[in-house]
Protein backbone atom coordinates (compact mmCIF):
# COMPACT_ATOMS: atom_id res chain seq x y z
CA UNK A 1 0.00 0.00 0.00
CA UNK A 2 1.84 3.23 -1.11
CA UNK A 3 1.05 6.46 1.46
CA UNK A 4 -2.11 8.20 1.34
CA UNK A 5 -3.60 11.37 2.25
CA UNK A 6 -6.99 12.19 2.84
CA UNK A 7 -8.20 15.72 3.79
CA UNK A 8 -12.04 16.18 5.02
CA UNK A 9 -13.10 19.71 4.50
CA UNK A 10 -14.95 22.49 4.08
CA UNK A 11 -14.49 25.06 1.02
CA UNK A 12 -15.31 28.29 3.12
CA UNK A 13 -13.37 27.32 6.08
CA UNK A 14 -10.15 29.25 6.95
CA UNK A 15 -9.32 25.93 9.03
CA UNK A 16 -9.95 23.38 6.16
CA UNK A 17 -7.78 25.76 3.90
CA UNK A 18 -5.05 26.09 6.21
CA UNK A 19 -3.85 22.26 6.00
CA UNK A 20 -4.72 22.58 2.31
CA UNK A 21 -1.97 25.24 2.60
CA UNK A 22 0.24 23.18 4.36
CA UNK A 23 0.21 20.15 2.20
CA UNK A 24 0.85 22.07 -1.02
CA UNK A 25 3.69 23.98 0.38
CA UNK A 26 4.92 20.72 1.29
CA UNK A 27 3.92 19.20 -1.66
CA UNK A 28 2.49 16.59 -0.47
CA UNK A 29 -0.36 14.67 -2.77
CA UNK A 30 -3.68 14.30 -0.65
CA UNK A 31 -7.24 13.34 -1.96
CA UNK A 32 -9.85 16.46 -0.64
CA UNK A 33 -13.43 15.47 0.48
CA UNK A 34 -16.05 18.22 0.61
CA UNK A 35 -17.68 17.40 4.22
CA UNK A 36 -21.16 18.48 4.06
CA UNK A 37 -21.82 19.30 7.49
CA UNK A 38 -25.87 19.22 7.50
CA UNK A 39 -25.48 15.24 6.52
CA UNK A 40 -21.88 14.00 8.65
CA UNK A 41 -21.10 10.72 7.06
CA UNK A 42 -20.09 7.79 8.89
CA UNK A 43 -16.73 7.71 8.07
CA UNK A 44 -15.98 11.26 8.91
CA UNK A 45 -18.10 11.07 12.23
CA UNK A 46 -15.68 7.90 12.98
CA UNK A 47 -12.22 9.70 12.48
CA UNK A 48 -13.09 12.76 14.89
CA UNK A 49 -16.13 11.19 17.09
CA UNK A 50 -15.18 14.09 20.03
CA UNK A 51 -15.30 17.08 18.25
CA UNK A 52 -16.79 16.23 15.32
CA UNK A 53 -15.84 19.20 13.12
CA UNK A 54 -13.48 19.31 9.89
CA UNK A 55 -10.62 19.45 9.65
CA UNK A 56 -9.42 16.17 9.46
CA UNK A 57 -6.52 14.48 7.80
CA UNK A 58 -6.19 11.14 7.52
CA UNK A 59 -2.22 9.89 7.18
CA UNK A 60 -2.41 6.23 6.35
CA UNK A 61 -5.52 5.40 7.72
CA UNK A 62 -4.98 7.28 11.46
CA UNK A 63 -6.76 10.49 11.69
CA UNK A 64 -5.29 13.70 13.23
CA UNK A 65 -7.73 16.83 14.08
CA UNK A 66 -7.35 20.42 15.10
CA UNK A 67 -5.66 22.36 12.37
CA UNK A 68 -2.70 23.75 14.91
CA UNK A 69 -2.22 19.94 15.52
CA UNK A 70 -2.16 19.12 11.96
CA UNK A 71 -0.17 21.48 10.83
CA UNK A 72 2.45 20.42 13.27
CA UNK A 73 1.97 16.61 12.25
CA UNK A 74 2.47 17.85 8.61
CA UNK A 75 5.93 19.78 9.51
CA UNK A 76 7.17 16.92 11.38
CA UNK A 77 5.75 14.30 9.10
CA UNK A 78 6.99 15.52 5.96
CA UNK A 79 10.41 17.16 5.04
CA UNK A 80 11.69 20.30 2.59
CA UNK A 81 9.58 23.38 3.13
CA UNK A 82 9.47 24.29 6.83
CA UNK A 83 6.26 25.83 8.50
CA UNK A 84 8.04 26.19 12.02
CA UNK A 85 11.40 28.04 12.31
CA UNK A 86 13.86 25.25 13.01
CA UNK A 87 15.71 27.61 16.86
CA UNK A 88 12.94 26.08 19.72
CA UNK A 89 12.94 30.07 20.31
CA UNK A 90 11.80 31.24 17.36
CA UNK A 91 9.13 27.61 17.45
CA UNK A 92 7.85 29.46 20.54
CA UNK A 93 7.58 32.41 19.61
CA UNK A 94 5.39 30.99 16.41
CA UNK A 95 3.03 28.66 18.47
CA UNK A 96 2.39 31.50 20.75
CA UNK A 97 1.18 34.21 18.16
CA UNK A 98 -0.64 31.17 16.20
CA UNK A 99 -2.10 30.40 19.59
CA UNK A 100 -3.24 33.52 20.26
CA UNK A 101 -4.70 34.41 16.96
CA UNK A 102 -7.39 31.16 17.49
CA UNK A 103 -7.84 32.32 21.48
CA UNK A 104 -7.58 36.20 21.65
CA UNK A 105 -7.71 37.36 18.01
CA UNK A 106 -10.67 35.30 16.85
CA UNK A 107 -13.60 35.25 19.28
CA UNK A 108 -12.97 39.53 20.08
CA UNK A 109 -12.99 39.55 15.97
CA UNK A 110 -16.38 37.68 15.79
CA UNK A 111 -17.71 39.62 19.10
CA UNK A 112 -16.97 42.59 17.02
CA UNK A 113 -18.66 41.62 13.77
CA UNK A 114 -21.49 39.57 15.14
CA UNK A 115 -21.98 40.54 18.64
CA UNK A 116 -24.72 42.42 20.31
CA UNK A 117 -25.67 45.41 18.39
CA UNK A 118 -25.84 48.00 21.19
CA UNK A 119 -22.12 46.45 22.45
CA UNK A 120 -20.75 46.34 18.88
CA UNK A 121 -18.66 49.51 19.22
CA UNK A 122 -16.96 48.84 22.30
CA UNK A 123 -16.80 45.05 20.70
CA UNK A 124 -15.34 46.74 17.52
CA UNK A 125 -12.94 48.99 20.06
CA UNK A 126 -11.36 45.63 21.75
CA UNK A 127 -10.79 43.52 18.20
CA UNK A 128 -8.67 46.59 16.86
CA UNK A 129 -6.89 46.21 20.70
CA UNK A 130 -5.91 42.92 19.80
CA UNK A 131 -5.60 43.21 16.57
CA UNK A 132 -2.18 45.72 17.30
CA UNK A 133 -0.66 43.00 18.91
CA UNK A 134 -0.45 41.54 15.49
CA UNK A 135 -0.12 44.68 13.60
CA UNK A 136 3.00 45.40 15.85
CA UNK A 137 4.67 41.53 15.89
CA UNK A 138 4.92 42.18 11.79
CA UNK A 139 7.78 44.59 12.50
CA UNK A 140 9.20 45.37 9.07
CA UNK A 141 9.22 41.77 8.30
CA UNK A 142 7.45 40.02 4.99
CA UNK A 143 5.45 37.37 6.77
CA UNK A 144 4.94 36.53 10.14
CA UNK A 145 7.47 33.75 9.52
CA UNK A 146 9.97 36.31 8.07
CA UNK A 147 10.71 35.85 4.04
CA UNK A 148 8.52 33.18 3.87
CA UNK A 149 5.16 31.95 4.61
CA UNK A 150 4.97 30.20 7.97
CA UNK A 151 2.86 28.79 10.21
CA UNK A 152 1.39 31.73 12.23
CA UNK A 153 0.73 33.41 8.61
CA UNK A 154 -1.28 30.30 7.81
CA UNK A 155 -3.20 30.44 10.85
CA UNK A 156 -3.66 34.47 10.55
CA UNK A 157 -5.53 33.03 6.91
CA UNK A 158 -8.39 34.60 7.94
CA UNK A 159 -7.51 37.97 9.00
CA UNK A 160 -5.98 37.73 5.14
CA UNK A 161 -8.88 36.98 3.38
CA UNK A 162 -12.22 36.46 5.52
CA UNK A 163 -12.19 39.49 7.03
CA UNK A 164 -13.08 41.06 3.78
CA UNK A 165 -15.52 38.81 3.50
CA UNK A 166 -16.96 39.47 6.61
CA UNK A 167 -16.95 43.38 6.29
CA UNK A 168 -18.31 43.31 2.76
CA UNK A 169 -20.98 41.15 4.12
CA UNK A 170 -22.20 43.10 7.15
CA UNK A 171 -20.44 46.62 6.64
CA UNK A 172 -18.57 46.39 10.26
CA UNK A 173 -14.99 47.76 9.23
CA UNK A 174 -12.17 46.41 11.24
CA UNK A 175 -8.36 46.12 9.08
CA UNK A 176 -8.44 49.57 7.52
CA UNK A 177 -5.48 50.89 6.21
CA UNK A 178 -4.58 54.12 8.09
CA UNK A 179 -5.13 51.86 11.38
CA UNK A 180 -3.29 48.72 10.50
CA UNK A 181 -1.09 49.78 7.50
CA UNK A 182 1.65 46.51 7.80
CA UNK A 183 -1.19 43.94 8.49
CA UNK A 184 -2.84 45.55 5.60
CA UNK A 185 0.36 44.88 3.21
CA UNK A 186 1.01 41.63 4.76
CA UNK A 187 -2.87 40.72 3.47
CA UNK A 188 -1.90 41.61 0.10
CA UNK A 189 1.28 40.05 0.19
CA UNK A 190 -0.44 36.58 1.59
CA UNK A 191 -3.55 36.36 -0.76
CA UNK A 192 -0.82 37.26 -3.91
CA UNK A 193 1.64 34.01 -3.20
CA UNK A 194 0.89 31.73 -5.84
CA UNK A 195 -0.07 28.32 -3.45
CA UNK A 196 -2.85 30.78 -0.84
CA UNK A 197 -4.37 31.91 -4.29
CA UNK A 198 -4.97 28.29 -4.63
CA UNK A 199 -6.66 27.50 -1.62
CA UNK A 200 -9.23 30.20 -1.23
CA UNK A 201 -12.67 29.89 -1.90
CA UNK A 202 -14.63 31.88 -4.66
CA UNK A 203 -14.59 35.39 -3.16
CA UNK A 204 -18.27 36.02 -4.23
CA UNK A 205 -19.33 32.92 -3.32
CA UNK A 206 -18.30 32.85 0.22
CA UNK A 207 -19.97 36.71 0.76
CA UNK A 208 -23.33 34.92 -0.61
CA UNK A 209 -23.03 32.63 1.76
CA UNK A 210 -22.34 34.55 4.53
CA UNK A 211 -24.97 37.25 3.87
CA UNK A 212 -27.54 33.97 3.52
CA UNK A 213 -26.17 32.26 6.81
CA UNK A 214 -26.62 35.43 8.69
CA UNK A 215 -29.34 37.19 7.34
CA UNK A 216 -27.51 40.27 6.22
CA UNK A 217 -25.80 43.49 7.79
CA UNK A 218 -26.02 43.87 11.41
CA UNK A 219 -28.86 40.99 12.05
CA UNK A 220 -28.04 40.28 15.22
CA UNK A 221 -29.88 41.03 17.93
CA UNK B 1 27.63 33.90 31.46
CA UNK B 2 26.46 30.12 32.45
CA UNK B 3 23.08 29.00 31.33
CA UNK B 4 19.91 31.22 33.39
CA UNK B 5 16.57 29.43 33.72
CA UNK B 6 13.99 31.64 35.53
CA UNK B 7 10.46 31.10 36.19
CA UNK B 8 7.73 33.60 37.31
CA UNK B 9 4.32 31.77 38.77
CA UNK B 10 2.10 31.45 41.78
CA UNK B 11 1.99 29.15 44.46
CA UNK B 12 -1.60 28.05 43.51
CA UNK B 13 -1.54 28.36 40.01
CA UNK B 14 -2.04 24.37 38.18
CA UNK B 15 -0.36 26.29 34.94
CA UNK B 16 2.97 27.24 36.93
CA UNK B 17 3.50 24.45 38.52
CA UNK B 18 3.05 22.30 35.05
CA UNK B 19 6.29 24.33 34.21
CA UNK B 20 8.11 23.23 37.41
CA UNK B 21 7.30 19.74 36.85
CA UNK B 22 8.63 19.77 33.29
CA UNK B 23 11.77 21.58 34.69
CA UNK B 24 12.65 19.21 37.27
CA UNK B 25 11.58 16.19 34.96
CA UNK B 26 14.64 17.43 32.96
CA UNK B 27 16.78 18.40 35.71
CA UNK B 28 17.14 21.70 34.62
CA UNK B 29 18.28 24.11 37.51
CA UNK B 30 16.07 27.13 37.65
CA UNK B 31 15.15 30.46 39.92
CA UNK B 32 11.61 30.56 41.02
CA UNK B 33 10.02 33.91 41.82
CA UNK B 34 6.61 34.22 43.32
CA UNK B 35 4.58 36.86 41.89
CA UNK B 36 2.11 38.81 43.27
CA UNK B 37 -0.37 39.10 40.84
CA UNK B 38 -2.14 41.82 43.14
CA UNK B 39 0.83 44.13 42.57
CA UNK B 40 2.38 43.50 39.54
CA UNK B 41 6.09 43.90 38.88
CA UNK B 42 7.71 46.23 36.31
CA UNK B 43 10.02 43.26 35.25
CA UNK B 44 7.34 40.72 35.20
CA UNK B 45 5.15 42.89 32.85
CA UNK B 46 8.04 43.66 30.64
CA UNK B 47 8.25 40.34 30.20
CA UNK B 48 4.52 38.84 29.13
CA UNK B 49 3.39 42.52 28.06
CA UNK B 50 0.24 40.43 26.21
CA UNK B 51 -1.77 38.55 28.63
CA UNK B 52 0.62 39.72 31.64
CA UNK B 53 -0.06 36.43 33.65
CA UNK B 54 2.23 33.62 35.04
CA UNK B 55 3.72 31.36 34.19
CA UNK B 56 6.71 32.93 32.06
CA UNK B 57 10.03 31.19 32.01
CA UNK B 58 12.64 33.55 30.89
CA UNK B 59 15.75 31.76 29.72
CA UNK B 60 18.81 33.51 28.67
CA UNK B 61 16.57 36.53 28.80
CA UNK B 62 14.54 35.85 26.64
CA UNK B 63 10.87 35.53 28.10
CA UNK B 64 8.82 32.42 26.91
CA UNK B 65 5.11 32.47 27.90
CA UNK B 66 1.39 29.85 27.78
CA UNK B 67 2.38 26.97 29.77
CA UNK B 68 2.03 24.63 26.64
CA UNK B 69 4.00 26.81 24.62
CA UNK B 70 6.74 26.49 27.51
CA UNK B 71 6.38 22.87 27.79
CA UNK B 72 7.06 22.69 24.15
CA UNK B 73 10.33 24.76 24.55
CA UNK B 74 11.72 22.69 27.89
CA UNK B 75 11.07 19.48 25.50
CA UNK B 76 12.99 20.78 22.54
CA UNK B 77 15.65 23.00 24.47
CA UNK B 78 16.78 20.38 26.99
CA UNK B 79 17.78 16.73 26.01
CA UNK B 80 16.82 13.72 28.34
CA UNK B 81 13.22 12.98 30.04
CA UNK B 82 10.49 13.26 27.30
CA UNK B 83 7.55 15.26 27.35
CA UNK B 84 6.14 14.73 24.24
CA UNK B 85 6.74 10.90 22.06
CA UNK B 86 9.03 10.85 19.01
CA UNK B 87 6.68 9.52 16.65
CA UNK B 88 4.38 12.26 15.24
CA UNK B 89 1.54 10.37 15.13
CA UNK B 90 1.22 9.74 19.01
CA UNK B 91 2.79 13.72 19.44
CA UNK B 92 -0.05 14.62 17.21
CA UNK B 93 -2.48 12.96 19.82
CA UNK B 94 -0.52 14.14 22.62
CA UNK B 95 -1.18 17.54 21.88
CA UNK B 96 -4.70 16.96 21.02
CA UNK B 97 -5.57 16.17 24.49
CA UNK B 98 -3.57 18.77 25.72
CA UNK B 99 -5.58 21.22 24.22
CA UNK B 100 -8.80 19.14 24.94
CA UNK B 101 -8.02 19.54 28.19
CA UNK B 102 -7.34 23.47 28.17
CA UNK B 103 -10.24 24.22 25.82
CA UNK B 104 -13.14 22.14 26.48
CA UNK B 105 -12.27 20.29 29.93
CA UNK B 106 -11.45 23.30 31.81
CA UNK B 107 -13.84 25.58 31.01
CA UNK B 108 -17.05 22.85 31.56
CA UNK B 109 -14.96 21.95 34.90
CA UNK B 110 -15.24 25.45 35.39
CA UNK B 111 -18.95 25.87 35.03
CA UNK B 112 -19.73 22.96 36.85
CA UNK B 113 -18.05 24.37 39.79
CA UNK B 114 -19.01 28.00 39.64
CA UNK B 115 -21.32 28.27 37.36
CA UNK B 116 -24.86 29.49 38.11
CA UNK B 117 -26.62 27.74 40.85
CA UNK B 118 -29.95 26.96 38.57
CA UNK B 119 -27.88 25.91 35.88
CA UNK B 120 -25.03 23.64 37.51
CA UNK B 121 -27.20 20.12 37.51
CA UNK B 122 -26.89 20.77 33.87
CA UNK B 123 -23.46 21.88 33.86
CA UNK B 124 -21.98 19.17 36.04
CA UNK B 125 -23.83 16.56 33.50
CA UNK B 126 -21.98 18.48 30.65
CA UNK B 127 -18.87 18.50 32.31
CA UNK B 128 -18.88 14.93 33.30
CA UNK B 129 -19.72 14.14 29.49
CA UNK B 130 -16.46 15.73 28.61
CA UNK B 131 -14.62 13.72 31.54
CA UNK B 132 -15.57 10.82 30.10
CA UNK B 133 -13.41 11.17 26.90
CA UNK B 134 -10.42 11.57 29.48
CA UNK B 135 -11.84 8.63 31.02
CA UNK B 136 -11.69 6.25 28.12
CA UNK B 137 -8.07 7.97 26.56
CA UNK B 138 -6.71 6.05 29.72
CA UNK B 139 -7.72 2.89 27.79
CA UNK B 140 -5.47 0.71 30.54
CA UNK B 141 -2.45 2.97 30.26
CA UNK B 142 -0.86 3.59 34.30
CA UNK B 143 -0.11 7.57 32.59
CA UNK B 144 -1.72 9.17 29.71
CA UNK B 145 1.75 9.23 28.51
CA UNK B 146 2.27 5.23 28.88
CA UNK B 147 4.29 4.00 31.35
CA UNK B 148 5.53 7.54 32.62
CA UNK B 149 4.86 11.15 33.11
CA UNK B 150 4.48 12.99 30.06
CA UNK B 151 3.14 16.21 28.73
CA UNK B 152 -0.95 15.12 28.78
CA UNK B 153 -0.41 14.23 32.98
CA UNK B 154 1.34 17.57 33.33
CA UNK B 155 -1.06 19.56 31.57
CA UNK B 156 -3.84 17.72 33.39
CA UNK B 157 -2.09 18.10 36.83
CA UNK B 158 -5.37 19.78 37.54
CA UNK B 159 -7.88 17.40 37.40
CA UNK B 160 -5.31 15.20 39.76
CA UNK B 161 -5.19 17.52 42.53
CA UNK B 162 -6.80 21.12 42.36
CA UNK B 163 -10.47 19.28 41.77
CA UNK B 164 -10.17 17.98 44.77
CA UNK B 165 -9.35 21.01 46.08
CA UNK B 166 -12.80 22.59 44.26
CA UNK B 167 -14.62 19.43 45.55
CA UNK B 168 -13.84 20.06 49.37
CA UNK B 169 -14.22 24.02 49.53
CA UNK B 170 -17.52 23.98 47.31
CA UNK B 171 -19.05 20.65 47.96
CA UNK B 172 -19.89 19.92 44.18
CA UNK B 173 -18.59 16.50 43.34
CA UNK B 174 -16.92 15.75 39.57
CA UNK B 175 -14.72 13.07 39.80
CA UNK B 176 -16.35 10.00 41.79
CA UNK B 177 -14.59 6.40 41.36
CA UNK B 178 -17.57 4.61 40.50
CA UNK B 179 -18.12 7.25 36.98
CA UNK B 180 -14.19 7.74 36.49
CA UNK B 181 -12.31 4.29 38.08
CA UNK B 182 -9.75 4.84 35.94
CA UNK B 183 -8.96 8.71 36.07
CA UNK B 184 -9.31 8.42 39.78
CA UNK B 185 -6.56 5.68 39.92
CA UNK B 186 -4.54 7.79 37.32
CA UNK B 187 -5.15 10.39 39.98
CA UNK B 188 -3.37 8.46 42.99
CA UNK B 189 -0.96 7.51 40.41
CA UNK B 190 0.30 10.90 39.38
CA UNK B 191 0.22 13.08 42.87
CA UNK B 192 2.09 9.80 43.90
CA UNK B 193 4.97 10.70 42.09
CA UNK B 194 7.83 12.14 43.85
CA UNK B 195 8.56 14.62 41.43
CA UNK B 196 4.80 15.45 40.65
CA UNK B 197 4.66 15.66 45.07
CA UNK B 198 7.61 18.34 45.26
CA UNK B 199 4.98 20.69 42.90
CA UNK B 200 2.02 20.19 44.77
CA UNK B 201 0.90 23.35 46.78
CA UNK B 202 -0.15 23.17 50.55
CA UNK B 203 -3.36 21.17 50.25
CA UNK B 204 -5.07 22.98 52.95
CA UNK B 205 -3.57 26.51 52.23
CA UNK B 206 -5.01 25.94 48.58
CA UNK B 207 -8.55 24.99 50.13
CA UNK B 208 -8.30 28.11 52.52
CA UNK B 209 -7.51 30.11 49.68
CA UNK B 210 -10.61 28.66 47.58
CA UNK B 211 -12.83 29.02 50.17
CA UNK B 212 -11.61 33.01 50.94
CA UNK B 213 -11.40 34.06 47.26
CA UNK B 214 -14.89 32.58 46.15
CA UNK B 215 -16.90 32.98 49.53
CA UNK B 216 -17.40 29.45 50.45
CA UNK B 217 -19.69 26.84 49.00
CA UNK B 218 -22.09 27.50 45.98
CA UNK B 219 -22.12 31.42 46.72
CA UNK B 220 -22.37 32.68 43.16
CA UNK B 221 -25.48 33.46 42.05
Amino acid sequence: MGEEALLFGVWRSPFSRRVEVALKLKGVQYKYIEEDLGNKIALFLQYNPIHKKVPVLVHNGKPIVESQVILEYIDETWQGYLLLPKDPYERANARFWAKFIDDKCLPAVFKAYWGEEKEREKAVEEACEILKFLEEELKEKRFFGGESIGMVDIIANIIAFWFGGFEEAWGTKLLTREKFPKLTNWSHEFVSNSVIKECLPPREKLIAHFRNSFGGANASK
